[in-house]
């Protein structure tokens, strides 16, 4: 692994994703809360939530910390659980891939508080494109 | 319904979400698309198709345009299919009430493009807190 | 279509799944109840429901009436939402393709008991592999 | 926990599903694969799987091993990721409750082959019901 640290993208960086660690089969995200991610009732927004799952899990997926040559790979369904809320502090988040082969792999998300209570539990299928 | 178009609060307005019909039950939304919504491939990322998903289907069952009478509802959990992909123009998302009761409601949200093509769609299973 | 209704194999017979309709992209089941296929609260249990989205959404995005030549399908990802019990009775079961392509499709799967009320409902991703 | 292995009943039993550990917060179930169990390629029904990532989920959130007095639960969803494929020999179910309170738990499944691979996982959403 380089000095560099991996950078998320897109969406994922608009929200204020970083990526804290990263090896194949596993990644471990950060969020900071702010202000703008909250609901009406003043806790994270699920949808907020289900995008860490989808990011986390789809990074534990496919790996590959040069944007440039990582193989694409698109989400094909997402399933989230709420167990917990979440109103200020950063939340940890952790993928593991669970499953797959070449075209297709299975990974999961959970979201956890800076107490440790998990927050938000979820799984991915993803479909991978060779370069 | 008054000649005011009911507005949605937080971090679905902070996406840019809109209401367009918002009746008990049934609820159809908009999204105009930004760059910002975008993934790292063009399309829309899947953390925003959730967003629209969940959004749409709590609205759908769990209606009141005062948001200071309506009651309070929270997911549970959500499931989301991607079928489709997006990369402009405004996107117009449909939720309906599919079952349940006084505590706990399911909803289902269906999300499609200009051409009427469907991008995704999903369920949540909603819990309702009487005020 | 040829005087002779398709019939269902496997775990499917076993459970006593029968064929009403079906065509390219939509498929209608029956399941007539049985006390074996309740519960120890003596409604029909949870998994006999999720058999029934898994095989009506399967048959919906796989057509083809002769066993022998259908294309094999592999179910990658369930979801189901329990919205009602059924404790007597025929279960209709409707499948309809939601989308996809030549290697994955998604279906959807709606229960219903003889008073036409939703039991449950519930989306598959499938997985297409040529003949 | 007394000399009396808990049972269980209705369809699981009809399945042949064993309880093998069974503890608040966690269960483990056995399944011998059995020609009926088996879809028309040879290989373990989904619907067979889903339910039985449904009653070790249950009873890992539903502890109560005298039928009699435990709790009422209800699935409210489930979803299940199928990543494997079992033949025969006998597979193993894992419950973990994952999160919850009083009215609502969740749960996660998972199911394993004789050689470990994981075959399928899933989770639930269950109300509970006092007595």
């Amino acid at each position: 692994m380089s000095d560099i640290r991996p950078s998320v993208t897109g969406f994922n960086a608009e929200l204020g994703i970083q990526i804290e660690e990263w090896e194949p089969g596993r990644c471990v995200m950060l969020l900071p809360i702010q202000q703008r991610h909250l609901n009406r009732a003043g806790v994270v927004h699920g949808g907020v939530l289900s995008t860490l799952i989808d990011a986390v899990s789809s990074h534990a997926g496919n790996y590959g910390s040069d944007p440039a040559t990582r193989p694409r790979a698109v989400t094909v369904s997402l399933t989230v659980q709420f167990m917990g809320q979440a109103r200020d502090g950063t939340l940890r988040i952790v993928g593991t891939r669970t499953g797959g082969g070449k075209r297709l792999f299975f990974a999961r998300g959970e979201i956890f508080d800076e107490s440790g209570g998990m927050v938000a539990c979820g799984d991915i299928t993803g479909r991978l494109f060779s370069a």
